[in-house]
């Protein structure tokens, strides 16, 4: 970890702040970045237009290296190559080979550039571009000069920015990588609250000398992050796989599905959803993974009374007796998807979603969750989750995958 | 528009910069905000510690209202309210009634909150409490005093800042509120590119004196900005409307999933969803709108070749010929989704989401979508979208949806 190196990011578009569009890049940057062992000391969001020069001008006075995204594009909002041009010095020069790259990408598509495209063929002079393999603006990169740091210029859309990162600005950032002296580690758990889980581990966490810590809170998990010195994160990572067992879903951070996947795929085993309330996220989820395919046979998005009747065999007196959200048409789901599919697991969602359709016996938010397997008995769990609609599904399908987890996991260890 | 009044956002939280979390404050501020005639002016993101201190002064010199989210919790990386307690020169207060409603939020779990929880009662002298019904955390709101500007302090995640925000700071965020001379409409465009857009219509919305404009690009959608006085976005609106016709989705920013559950509730109409490669994503996108139980019928995720034989009826011989991957087959889903739901559509999706099983003849990002009818010929497409594979999901999912809303459209207006 370099102390010395400082790295901004300065996101420009009128639209991230006006609310249309949400801002990915930072958590993008941060952990490339930190893999070179350089970290983001601070990201601003300003509009289009002038507001980008007074923020270069600023970050500069503290930092190294400038990330700035946004405005490459083809169209009358998009300055920023203009006004880096005019803050180093350098002219705007014309580059064919930029515009024979576009020319071929329209082509492609059976398609001419209009005049206006090739506004991204000009490049500040002495700038290094660095490729756009999915799109017509090419990034720059401008070494330090005239006070002003190291800049990067990169397109706005994610699937421009990052191939484009990774293959071109990574290396010239590797660079100034720091030495590494840092490590970094993060401990994802589920079924836990980030209070009960600073009781159990905090004091001692805290008592580690040059252990930095933080705990972060999302829907139906909680991430511990640890840096410091290899040797310190190793004792920090002891204390916490030992206090929290089974509610550690990885020691890394990624997706609980993908810890699921990767279980059951270890496993040779196989899994089928049935889904009501939750409307595909489930499904979706799983397969979001890459590699899915081998563990995923079929998922069942039954909304109608007549889906669950007809594709799970739910027997209608149960609907009428119980309602559609209740224990045993869950569990009649969860066992209807085992036998269709043939599955090792089967797991239902059933429940209100909301904003309407409340009762007061079932408030929007209730929900039951089943987990079926061959040769045993269905698990059922009754919750409430009274979030909005988008936050109900998010965490309902975050309580089943992990009910799935553990369920494969103490197969494992053979411990249930 | 108030043209005096600069807000500025401080989202504070070490895991924001480090790869860990999205930052969706800002979109949410910035729409909110909007529509008390406020814009944000600028956004920063620093980490845990001093840059909170060092932030707001800079926020300081330069606004009028500064939001703060983040750093509220009861861990030991939670230090906004001390800091602003410092900066304002308010001692911090305890406040029994705090304490109060958050011993009764734990009471309802069976649990008693510890004393590192306790810290959330303390308020700095004269703030005033904006209630959290979504979590422990309270916010405050502290009046302009001693050159520093009027503060929002907000709790970090979206589910507890949401409410709070809406229910407690807006209202007092009215007092500020502009005088409303500017409005604002985006208009959301499918199937056609950026720059294809400002050459039909960019001209002439240039031409007209007063008016701010942008675009901004996402996975197959294009967002125009108008912002400007009544009159002239309201001829601005006339020219957009007349020159896009159908590949305009909706005046406002709203999602395609929701105009087509409208489209279809208006018409009495139904859906169904046969999916492959989507992976469940397409019936998730339309159950995320409220109201979708009326419209969609049922989803079948045939991920493995005997679901779709099972589930859908495809013949097993067109599996065989041409492979799960092909337009026979995607008709085929089509249409034995239809069959199987009764509904008056059905959408299909197969494809090859990658990174692997691509071939020469089908490489990865090949994808076949098909659009069955009762009483029409079976719409078929062959697309081909070489992307990341959530990208991927996330294209074909817009294009079937946006297959769907143009049918139906075409059945409104009677032109087909």
């Amino acid at each position: 970890m370099s102390a010395a190196l400082r790295v901004e990011v300065i996101n420009t578009g009128t639209e991230l702040l006006f609310g249309s569009v949400l801002n990915t890049h930072i958590s993008y940057f941060g952990q490339k970045l930190f893999s070179l062992g350089l970290r983001i000391q601070r990201q601003v969001t300003v509009p289009d237009g002038d507001a980008i020069r007074e923020a270069i001008l600023e970050a500069a006075s503290r930092s190294d290296i400038i990330l700035i995204t946004g405005g490459l594009g083809p169209t009358t909002d998009d300055i920023t190559r203009e006004i880096v041009a005019a803050l180093t010095g350098r002219p705007l020069e014309y580059d064919q080979s930029i515009f024979t790259e576009i020319q071929k990408r329209f082509a492609k598509r059976g398609a001419i550039p209009t005049s206006r495209v090739s506004r991204q063929a000009y490049v500040p002079e002495g700038a290094t571009v660095l490729q756009n393999d999915f799109g017509t603006a090419p990034g720059l990169y401008l070494p330090a000069r005239n006070e002003i740091p190291h800049l990067f210029l990169l397109p706005g859309p994610p699937r421009e920015l990052r191939p484009m990162f990774e293959q071109h600005a990574l290396p010239i950032l590797a660079r100034f990588a720091g030495n590494h002296e840092l490590t970094a580690r993060v401990f994802r758990t589920a079924g836990i609250g980030e209070s009960a889980i600073e009781d159990q581990i905090g004091e001692q966490l805290l008592a580690i000398h040059g252990l930095e810590l933080g705990y972060c809170a999302r829907m139906g998990e909680v991430d511990i992050r640890v840096i410091g010195p290899a040797s310190v994160v190793e004792q920090a990572s002891e204390i916490i796989q030992k206090a929290l067992g089974p509610q550690l879903v990885a020691t890394d951070e990624i997706e609980l599905e993908q810890v699921v996947v990767q279980q059951l795929t270890d496993q040779r085993k196989t899994v089928a959803v049935a889904e009501s309330c939750t409307g595909g996220l489930l499904a979706n989820r799983i397969t979001d993974v890459p590699g899915s395919s081998k563990v995923f046979l079929e998922g069942n998005v039954t909304y109608s009374n007549e889906a669950k009747i007809r594709t799970l065999g739910v027997p209608s007196d149960l609907l009428d007796t119980y309602g559609a959200v209740s224990e045993p048409v869950a569990r009649a789901m969860a066992e209807g998807s085992l036998r269709r599919t043939g599955a090792t697991y089967a797991i239902s969602t059933t429940g209100i979603a909301g904003p309407d359709g409340g009762t007061p016996d079932k408030p929007v938010g209730t929900v039951f969750v089943a987990l079926a397997e061959k040769g045993r008995d269905t698990h059922a769990e009754k919750l409430l989750f009274p979030l909005d609609r988008l936050s109900f599904k998010q965490i309902v399908t975050q309580h089943a995958l992990d009910l799935l987890r553990r369920r494969s996991l103490h197969e494992t260890e053979g411990s249930e």
